[in-house]
């Protein structure tokens, strides 16, 4: 699983109590051809729909990149949380 | 952005036709504090459920790690799509 150890390789390390409550959502597609429009955009605004069933999300505090190449598309989201947690319900 | 240049630099590259259809979704959750109970794995279910809105997803091609540590929690979905893929209307 080498994006899951890239992943926690790059986390801060020992920083004591600096750590901010973060939210980072990756998806990415390999696509076999190209000939079906993207759904990334559409899929984003639902899962950031179902995380605010989760937790208070500012729409200031999420970043979004996206990336498409020939074969792939990235969509990555940053979402920065509050520091007071507030959960909702679902 | 790292994890993206990292996600783009792991691609297998040039290997002519062979690229299977696929779909990676990462979420990782930095808390700074652990005195909330963990709502990812219910986070799972609901995106998995948004995506299946998109594309067939036979669960037994569906595969997830889920990695957690101190201050952070990473919830890895693996999901090979099917060859011939059948978008449904949301």
């Amino acid at each position: 699983m080498g994006l899951l150890d890239y992943f926690l390789s790059s986390r801060p390390k020992g920083s004591a109590n600096v750590a901010k409550e973060r939210l980072q959502i990756l998806v990415a597609h390999d696509r076999a051809t190209r000939d079906q429009p993207s759904y990334l955009p559409q899929l984003q605004q639902e899962i950031l729909a179902v995380i605010r069933k989760y937790v208070d999300v500012d729409m200031s505090a999420v970043s979004v990149n996206y990336e498409q190449g020939d074969s792939h598309e990235i969509l990555e989201l940053n979402i920065i949380l509050p520091d007071a947690v507030h959960h909702h319900q679902a």
